[in-house]
């Protein structure tokens, strides 16, 4: 064999994390890492929610578990709730059978002890009128499998992976013109990865937060769908945060209705922003409500704080149910070429709490908890930066919801953070709000102080080439 | 909107599972399903091992837990565990860091209440002696986060996929000539959907199990090897239970070492065919001593019993640490935007059993336990049809080895067991003796007989076009 190794210009990639690897080079004892992914307790580390907890050990001890391998699209009673939780259970959608696939009463599932998973079993608590005469008998077979419109992924990178792939090969196609992808700019390092490699080459970012009026940069969104070609896939990211009002909502849902874009909603922590799952979730409802055609990855690590068993679930919203049923064939394909099977455990502690009243009332309770939790930190952190007289306004961090929040740092205070201070943030200033705890809160906005104060001299306040970094 | 659906051209799939799909459709009470793909108790219900299951419940309910997502490439302790499972602890490429990637003393990675994941603690049994010293500062940088070779992947089908999609970008820029991939043809239902869906165009099958011969087709695989191009991609599935004796290994790794051949090992039963760890890795384990460098992927479910949590472990083994610290950090680019991290559960309980060395040994043992119940499996079966006075020589149930099996039946007997004994099988007549139990062997054994005499008049014995199915 060659002494040369084949590997040999397999360049070093450090593209994966790139903010968290700076961070950890950083020999300092007072660095700060202003971007982490869940929910914390002032300690710094993970929260968990008690009731979670709690039914995860009851799960783990369950003697009637079967340790089966679950069906490529995940655990029917997880894709059921979690597709509920994101519509609504009492969604127009759900009762036209736009999301959920027709069960109808199937051929026995098991014989001679060839012990497959009884897939009918797990959703017997469904109710739905049989099987439509009109079904051709692949179809009537296909219900039998598919219990929801929702599919089970790993995690939701999973999620849109696999819807990702799906668009590729089948939405491209269908519409005419090269089909592009519109990614919010401040989440391009997330997503971008993601779509490149289920093969879209043509990215577009948008802009989203104005750093000059220190607000959603409604306009400028609108004007980018006005202008992007019919059959785009736009990605709502984090609707429950964005500060839209439902009016702005109800304009950009138009806007995409009149040029047939397609949405494809992230919602990484519903319940989360408002502390009420239902509002959080208005704009995905009002977009179901209004007949789109859509996708929607939910994760559910932040909210149900089981970050170690990452589960996230890909809604699919057709416009009726032999779409739906067709797609989500589709969606089968691409899973069981990327994992296979998801992981059961954590799919079973949510829908577990999610589809028992008691566990899930709890559940809400320590939610709506968090997120007030969150909000007490940016009112804490808008007074410090007062208190420092700390030039410049800071209401948008009050009026910002959510976990993750624009600080309205210009990309040179953000350098000088980085620099000087050894606080990593990305350049956009967005922030984790779970990040600062009363243990960094005072050393972060003195801190902040400082780089808004040293760098104020030197730039006129609302430079323009600024605006969209 | 249109009043179309998006959707209207997409249409129905059922690819993935699609024998499994027609035993479902099947309403016969007879019906009997030999593709299970875990191994299984007389029952049919799928095995878990009794050790497996206590560290389960230990683990699930470890107060000391922190429930912190984990690091794309997965948990070391789990990564190394699986590695030196695969390879040997006492492996030169263990020795020579061509697997595990060297740790240096690192700066602290915990400040301030950040709540980031410590990589290091996790890690702290490798005694590596320091940091090289002509390591770049990027490259220490990565030591301390990648402290095996390994990634925890979802699933052994992640393990394929991403290892698949790295090939793609950076081994096949680097060989002359396209890239093709050989996949044993009994193997191209699983293997062809991840090659492809990673963007493989040029997919060849080849010929592994010989209907005339009722024997591993060790001459048409060489001819293959030797026909193919340089750099081209060797599928190797189940080295364990081919049947191929080291010598014959040996020829074929000595062909592959002169064509510049990869070898892609998939171990989906290590253990499950000898009843021994290490014999059962031979094969992988003289690639590696000539100094391949390779990929292996590992699945844990069926030797764990964990199912219903796929989990996975690709290793790399590579000429050295610098070329294997290079291909990890692409490796991790390329699951980030796959998965993002992997799940936790599964991987802990099988770290904590392979970790523990009285754990380990009861879990070897079951595991013993269980090939040795394949092996009955295999000689009362063989005895039934003995008995009943089947027709031809049937040999070779026992003397193949591991979970699955080819039977020597003819596609078109093959037909006739699903069509008249509603027992599903692939047509090249493997079974998964797992599937067959004391519930149903009489009727399998029976229906093996009632097919091969049905057929064998209407037909030579040995009809050339059946070669190859």
């Amino acid at each position: 064999m060659a002494a040369l190794s084949l590997f040999l210009d397999v360049p070093l990639t450090r593209e994966a994390h790139e903010l968290l690897y700076a961070y950890m080079e950083d020999p300092s004892p007072d660095k700060v890492y202003l971007d982490c992914r869940g929910c914390r307790i002032d300690t710094g580390e993970a929260w968990v929610c008690p009731t979670v907890l709690r039914t995860l050990q009851l799960v783990a001890g369950d003697p009637t578990q079967d340790y089966e391998q679950l069906p490529v699209c995940g655990l029917p009673e997880f894709t059921r709730a979690a597709t509920e939780l994101a519509i609504g259970r009492e969604s127009q959608a759900i009762l036209e059978n736009r999301v959920r696939i027709l069960q109808p009463v199937g051929a026995p599932l098991k014989a001679r002890g060839s012990g497959v998973r009884d897939a009918i079993k797990a959703d017997a608590t469904v109710d739905i009128p049989g099987l439509g005469m009109g079904f051709s008998s692949i179809l009537a077979f296909w219900c039998r499998l598919y219990l929801a419109g929702g599919v089970q992924t790993v995690g939701v990178t999973g999620a849109l992976r696999i819807g990702a792939e799906f668009l590729r090969r089948w939405h491209c196609q269908h519409t005419p013109g090269p089909a592009r992808v519109y990614i919010a700019v401040h989440q391009l390092d997330f997503f971008q990865g993601i779509f490149h490699d289920a093969g879209f080459v043509d990215i577009c970012p948008y802009l989203y937060w104005d750093l000059e009026r220190l607000d959603v940069a409604l306009e400028d969104f609108l004007e980018v769908l006005e202008s992007s070609p019919e059959g785009s896939i736009i990605l709502l990211h984090g609707p429950e945060g964005t500060g839209l009002t439902p009016r702005q909502w109800e304009e950009v849902a138009q806007v995409m209705e009149r040029k047939h874009l397609f949405p494809f909603f992230d919602i990484p922590g519903q319940g989360l922003a408002s502390g009420d799952l239902n509002k959080d979730a208005w704009a995905l409802r009002h977009f179901v409500a209004r007949g789109f055609e859509l996708f929607c990855a939910q994760s559910f690590s932040r909210i149900f704080g089981l970050y170690d068993e990452p589960v996230g679930n890909l809604t699919v919203v057709a416009r009726d149910n032999v779409a739906l049923t067709r797609v989500r064939s589709q969606l089968e394909k691409v899973a069981a070429a990327l994992w296979g099977s998801p992981t059961c455990f954590s799919a079973r502690v949510i829908a577990t709490v999610l589809n028992n009243p008691a566990l899930r009332s709890k559940w809400k309770q320590s939610l709506r908890a968090m997120a007030e939790k969150i909000m007490l930190i940016r009112a804490k952190l808008k007074e410090k930066l007062r208190i420092l007289g700390t030039p410049g306004s800071w209401e948008h961090i009050t009026t910002q919801l959510g976990t993750h929040s624009f600080m309205g740092l210009l990309p040179v205070q953000v350098a000088y953070l980085m620099k000087h201070k050894h606080v990593y943030l990305h350049t956009d200033g967005q922030v984790s709000m779970c990040s600062i705890n009363s243990h960094n809160m005072d050393y972060v906005a003195q801190s902040i102080h400082e780089a808004v104060v040293a760098t104020m001299l030197g730039l006129s306040q609302h430079p323009e080439h600024c605006k969209g970094q």
